[in-house]
């Protein structure tokens, strides 16, 4: 039986809106509701326990919504939260970031030098590292932190000279050694919007794995037990916030593609 | 009597760092207390009232610490909660940032033509446009957020081609209407340390005030009454922080301007 009920996304903030429109754009028919908790970001700073508690809070309030699988669209949260939510929310599948991003790694890259950016907190908590090696233990990763990306990303310069500048330099120490990866995973949410200039300063041949996009499969995958919404359904997408409806909507729409309607952004608390 | 106890400094992070430097260049006999409440930035994002609970623990620990002056080197914190920290712990002086940029944008001005940069949080807030009218009932305020300065302190570069072409972009809208500012306003605690590349992409003439030496001079102003320390004293400063020794040391130091050891920092609850 196609089952109607939404599909719960959430984040820190708004960055994880780029899984939201990966998920939308490869399953127009699902209904979905993207939860980002504004008022307490970022998580990437705080203790693992304090981003367990604040996920869990954030799946509860989508679960309440009845939704029928949770995405958790943070890196951090995905990290340290995934499995502590599946068990908390079973039957309901939670899928994190994470792991698909480590494993279409794995699959894209032949020489298993691969190169991750993220955020300095996804850096330095290592769980790409940690995921691609699970799959493949004999795997070279190299990371690097792009903490500029994110603030270019939120300002929407997503194809400026200065943009390429910042790619450049972040990206050429990394393709620069004797063993140049040959894959390169971007490890944040924000990062999908700056594909363009990314790409532009690869060398050729170095495949991008996008998080946002693998996700995306992993959900599609997920519903292929018959969990999927009717054919027929127009997908609708609600928002929640949990602080700054206008910012969201203005800030929401870079990574989002379309306008966001302010008014239309609900506010919650957790 | 000169007084040997210390001056406490406190930001909800690192940024804060270029006021203390500020007050230890101007005033190298004080003992100095800073502490960053890196465990729940940024502040800018909340509630004013949240803002003001937060402020007022970070005040009490250091006023537990005998200190003899509060300089609240944070800009939203400045906005929201010098009055009500000035209130609760008379009679120790209470200095913010805003109000010294302020008073030395007013100085500064020929035209009462003013612009402001800061972060996102603090242009909303308009802190500054109060302030300056305050005392400048005419004088006609242009404001930017400049986010990814913000990103760009925090890696570290300073004076990259890249951050002069950011600092061309955020400028150039700014100084050109019909009504060019003859005076920019730095209101945010990171930006003394990009002050090189700011000033390269400025018309000629443009007075800038940074707000980390006004509010040293304003320091200096409130230990005239006698209670500056002893001039043979060498000032110490000690660090504290709220969590992340590593990275409050790492990223401090560029706007300390000095080594900041790691191991040295010292970890609190608020």
């Amino acid at each position: 039986m196609p089952d109607p009920r939404p599909i719960g996304v959430f984040d820190s903030g708004v960055g994880g809106i780029t899984v939201l429109r990966a998920i939308k754009d490869l399953l127009p028919a699902e209904n979905l509701i993207y939860l980002g908790d504004t008022a307490r970001l970022p998580y990437g700073t705080k203790s693992a326990d304090t981003v367990v508690r604040y996920a869990s809070q954030a799946a509860r309030k989508l679960i309440a919504q009845d939704v029928k699988l949770l995405v958790i669209a943070c890196n951090t949260a995905s990290a340290v939260a995934t499995s502590a939510l599946a068990g908390q929310f079973a039957p309901v599948p939670v899928i994190g970031v994470v792991e698909p991003g480590a494993e279409a790694a794995v699959a894209a890259s032949q020489t298993g030098n691969i190169a991750v950016i993220a955020t300095e907190g996804t850096v330095r908590g290592e769980a790409y590292p940690r995921a691609i090696n699970a799959r493949a233990p004999t795997a070279k990763i190299v990371q690097a932190s792009a903490t500029v990306f994110v603030a270019l990303a939120e300002e929407g310069w997503t194809s400026t000279a200065v943009t390429r500048e910042v790619a450049r330099a972040y990206l050429a120490p990394l393709f620069s050694g004797p063993e140049k990866p040959d894959t390169l995973v971007l490890g944040c949410t924000h990062f999908p919007v700056l594909l363009d200039a990314i790409r532009a300063e690869l060398p050729a041949g170095v495949a991008i794995v996008d998080s946002a996009s693998t996700t995306a499969q992993a959900v599609a995958a997920a519903l292929k037990d018959g969990s999927a919404a009717p054919a027929n359904q127009k997908g609708a997408v609600r928002f929640i916030a949990t602080d700054g409806r206008e910012r969201f909507a203005r800030v929401g729409r870079i990574f989002f593609g379309n306008e966001i309607d302010a008014d239309a952004v609900e506010l919650t608390d957790l």
